[in-house]
């Protein structure tokens, strides 16, 4: 059993990071450093938009590498559609954080977040960049935490420690995430540093595996962003014995990773653009995941779903109309729905309940949605939000 | 060439309706009724959601028949999720309609759109029915294209009148459609009348083709719903040749189907609930129907892309993400993008743009967004609208 403990990636050891302004912010921190003072291997997971903006690119490559020692991110500015000069600029980054860190460029990874289609002001990241490095700390975490965001009205990290094989090991992550979610089979930026010994073939496969039960069962508005990565960072200083193989060792580190990376993503979820309410589905008697993933995502990315949530309306009608467009694979006549511990529909037919409980059911701050599809013995939760006049408000004037 | 002339469904020889209040709504007509003095051919498009309403289920079985004679069309109630007492009620609507024009309950086809989850009042129904069949007459087409509206603004209705072979022909459409618009390989509630002489097999190509160029290229919300379907009745009394193969014939009734259809089509997005404006897509070079169907939809189904249409934002970042997460067969360094007459993107970067100028252009209540990828011969427009505070307002609260 682990705990969470105060701080995000800098509570691991061996994790310094900084958080500076550079000025492609007015008066925001736009620019985080994070660095591991020992060697370190690293796992992504990266946006399947077939628009990859040039940090993604640079990053895909780089996170191949044996050995990665620090990550560098700037916000303000996506550096997507920046064509072939985007990407010199990209790498621009991972060489000047190398030169200041004495590392090679390679071991490196790069990302960026905000508006789209514009060039990187250099001469300021470039200031940033020296000027992160020289403040790297231990107590820099917060400050990374807070230099990735946009429209994110909350900073979201978090910090778990648990043991392997006798040895206390921590993971840090902090995330940023707000409009523009729906990480499809990929996830919006969050990086994770942990002093766990692994493979670098099982980090990859732990990321994968907790990405698919976390920042995959996300959405705000159904669209999946150029700029999307996760990145992990292992330096091994926990000194348990090394994982190498699916034993008990990697179940546990896996639980503890995928504790703090649904709870970083229902946070995502929670500071959504204009999101008033928490929506939580979940999915029964599936047959796989993706069966759940089509029907979570096309319930929680439904407009009529989510404006009905927002007006605190138990109409349900909207679900399983959702739900048909989603997935040609479920029997209606099966289909069991409730919303709290209110049954709405059962064998696919609507029931008669009390509007006035449902009511206040909806005007929680979380609502639980339960689906029984009756089909197989497979289980998904997945989160969403509500569609406000604020989500309006925010994403009508982005640029301005 | 063919010319639009007044009326709707009953400006076509040989066709009579009605439209009353029977009392399924407060105060409004929400019963129509469409009876063919002499037998007609029927086709018709059904939603392709997994969820069939019980209209849907008898309309799609009765118009296989070879001769069909009347519809009957109930809104403010959408009989779906009301299983096997739906159907009952469903079957019941062709029944007593049968009985009061003469007919045989398979030569009558049912409609229904509104709240899901309810049973019909059939009570009121059977009494409606009755009621309409007695003031069926040939001026009460547009009477019957206001029984059809739930929460549309506006009626729609057009006729439309053209050659065949020297015989003049009729075209007359009513159609309905605001929210829960996202008509996939299937449609809203539309329905056509026309004196045309042709073969059942040729009337339901046309008509399926003519969706396809129609009302599967629009979308409101993303949201296909329970009870779509597009009915046309061919009734000959224009006594051209009847058209029984793929000749000139053919080709001059499906142009002229085609243009009413795209006219109700992009009248149903005008009329979109909250619309502030009409987004016309247009996308050259693409290599087949599928793909610029997929990259139409998903740039008009984003909530990023239309709220930022809303506020007159010239983001075109949000339009080619969209693009990038719904098709991942194009080439992202070919693409052009013009907002009306300016450029924003070439060979898939960004350019600098006049922004008062782009400003001014959104502004209008028709924007046109021109796409080029430069990669195959075909050409697709689709119609999608904006997201506004209206939106919100109206679907927070729908079923109160």
């Amino acid at each position: 059993m682990g705990e969470v403990i105060s701080g995000g990636l800098t509570a691991v050891p061996g994790i310094e990071a900084a958080g500076v302004h550079c000025e492609i912010k007015k008066n925001k921190r736009d620019l985080a450093l994070i660095y591991s003072t020992v060697p370190a291997v690293a796992a992504g997971v990266f946006t399947t938009n077939l628009i990859k903006a040039a940090p993604v690119l640079v990053s895909a490559r780089n996170v191949k590498e044996k050995e990665t020692r620090a990550i560098v991110v700037n916000s303000g500015n996506a550096n997507a559609c920046s064509g072939q000069r985007g990407l010199n600029d990209a790498e621009r980054m991972a060489i000047i954080t190398a030169q200041a860190l004495n590392l090679e460029p390679e071991q490196v990874l790069v990302g960026s977040t905000g508006v789209i289609g514009q060039f990187l002001p250099m001469d300021k990241v470039e200031k940033g960049i020296l000027k992160a490095a020289q403040v790297l700390s231990r107590e820099g975490g917060s400050y990374a935490a807070e230099a990735i965001l946009t429209t994110d009205t909350i900073k979201k990290e978090i910090a778990y420690t648990f043991e392997i094989s006798g040895k206390k090991v921590t993971i840090g992550v902090m995330a940023k995430g707000s409009g523009m979610i729906c990480p499809n089979m990929a996830t919006m930026l969050a990086f994770i540093t942990t002093d766990v010994k692994i493979s670098k073939p099982l980090l990859e496969k732990a990321l994968q595996e907790s990405a698919s039960k976390s920042y995959n069962l996300i959405t705000v508005d159904g669209d999946t962003s150029t700029n999307d990565m996760v990145l992990i960072l292992a330096n091994g200083m926990a000194q348990n014995p090394e994982i190498n193989e699916e034993g008990e060792d990697y179940k546990e580190f896996l639980k503890a990773l995928n504790y703090v990376n649904r709870q970083m993503a229902s946070n995502i979820i929670r500071d959504g653009e204009g999101t008033t309410k928490l929506i939580e589905v979940t999915i029964k008697g599936i047959i796989d995941y993706e069966m759940g993933r089509k029907l979570s995502m096309g319930i929680l990315n439904s407009n009529l779903v989510k404006t009905a949530f927002f007006g605190e309306d138990a109409n349900w009608g909207r679900i399983i109309t959702a739900m048909g467009y989603s997935c040609q694979e479920f029997i209606p006549e099966k289909v069991d729905i409730f919303l709290g511990d209110i049954q709405v529909m059962k064998d696919g037919v609507g029931l008669i309940f009390d509007e006035e409980k449902a009511k206040e059911i909806l005007s929680h701050k979380k609502v639980q949605v339960l689906i029984d599809l009756k089909l197989g013995s497979e289980e998904i939760t997945a989160w969403g939000s509500d569609l406000s006049y604020q989500y309006v408000t925010i994403n009508s004037s982005y640029r301005s």
